[in-house]
């Protein structure tokens, strides 16, 4: 797959290096400013002031303009940002202009909803096969795609350049998918398997877990509880113990 | 060994607050940490030394010391620390004991694949309620729940004592889902929708969102990519480089 899609990129301009040396925090907040920016492009919106994007994107314009001003882009004042130029450069970097081809390991629940899921290909990706190892999945078709056998990994990677891992599977059968992807020249990783991966270092792991992201809730449901608890009795209104009596 | 858990709670008994100030960080590693003493629990381990827990989670033993350091928890010199104690004193602070009740608004795909998610009930918490604006979904059974309009949301919450509602609706939707949320006494909110929900300042929010996820891997592939370029031409085979960030 070519480097180079349009002749010249946004990032290769002179201004900034193209590989910036972005923070984690700010890496996970460019899709956010990115998809404010489409639904304000969709608007008809040709700029919009850092205030304006930072409530669109559920952020605080400080930190928001600090972010962009990691890409070069600072807006002009008294305008704002110019959003067609703001999409161009942040999918630049996250390098959605290459449109890469995802697979998806462990078709069950899980694995059935986001190969269904079409948010996927409105933003930047393709995902170009999916694989199980169950013999009685193996030959369904899921949204136009034929779920094959895990062992047909390593020829697909091949032949589709696939960049990104998505392992839905069981958390017993993590690993080895994992180390199978990684064999097969795969280099990105999205985790939903409830485990930790080992990886080489040149691998990189996202991982999402539905029940930690309920844990972390239920922590401040605690915390909320604890806050406005009477002493020795039931908690004050305000919270889910209360309402609930 | 084991945590009194009647009467007093692990949190009260002069050591450490009921709710230490706890930074977001160690809370989003406390679910981890939970996840692999279960394991080793499991496993007849009675002790962890801080090296092996911090292995079994995926984080560095030091960062591991200082999070639980927060909770009061020191392990003893040479032992380690007690799996099952340190079980009991982080389920406590994330108010894991309570087994929350969750709804679920919108049986799309997504929200199927949630509904039927055995993990959810093995790691503290109950989905008592599924809920649709589609006439056509209502009545329908998933994992023995039946999918009820929306409509009945306040009554339920208040029957159930609803504490985490979860929207699995097209972002169009969310929204006003997260307002009828609010309205009937929920105060955190898993929110799979892709846009920003706008609620009171007492009421949590957490985000999933599969895309943004896929998108900040592919940022990592595409530095990836970079670092191994050959000028003018296409980059070296398999991204092997690049560890960094």
């Amino acid at each position: 797959m070519s480097q180079q899609r349009h002749g010249s990129t946004p990032g290769s301009t002179g201004a900034v290096p193209a590989f910036p040396d972005l923070p984690e925090a700010t890496i996970a907040r460019l899709p956010e400013y990115l998809r404010a920016l489409h639904y304000l492009s969709e608007s008809g919106s040709d700029t919009i002031s850092s205030e304006g994007l930072a409530t669109a994107a559920g952020v605080n314009s400080a930190k928001l303009r600090k972010d962009l001003s990691h890409l070069g882009s600072y807006g002009t004042r008294g305008v704002g940002y110019d959003v067609a130029l703001l999409i161009d450069q942040i999918e630049y970097i996250l390098g959605l202009d290459q449109r890469r081809a995802v697979c998806l390991v462990g078709v069950g629940n899980l694995g059935h909803a986001l190969a269904g899921y079409d948010g996927f290909a409105s933003r930047g990706f393709r995902i170009v096969a999916l694989f199980d190892a169950d013999p009685a999945r193996i030959g369904e078709k899921i949204n136009g795609l034929t779920v094959r056998h895990i062992d047909e990994l390593g020829r697909v990677a091949a032949e589709e350049s696939l960049a990104i891992g998505v392992i839905a599977t069981p958390a017993s059968a993590a690993q080895a998918v994992a180390d199978d992807l990684v064999a097969a020249g795969v280099t990105s990783i999205l985790n939903f398997a409830p485990c930790v991966l080992t990886v080489p270092a040149n691998v990189d792991v996202r991982k999402v877990d539905l029940a930690i992201e309920l844990q972390i809730l239920s922590f401040h449901e605690h915390r909320k509880a604890s806050l406005t608890a009477l002493p020795g009795g039931r908690s004050a209104a305000g919270n889910q113990e209360a309402v609930g009596s």
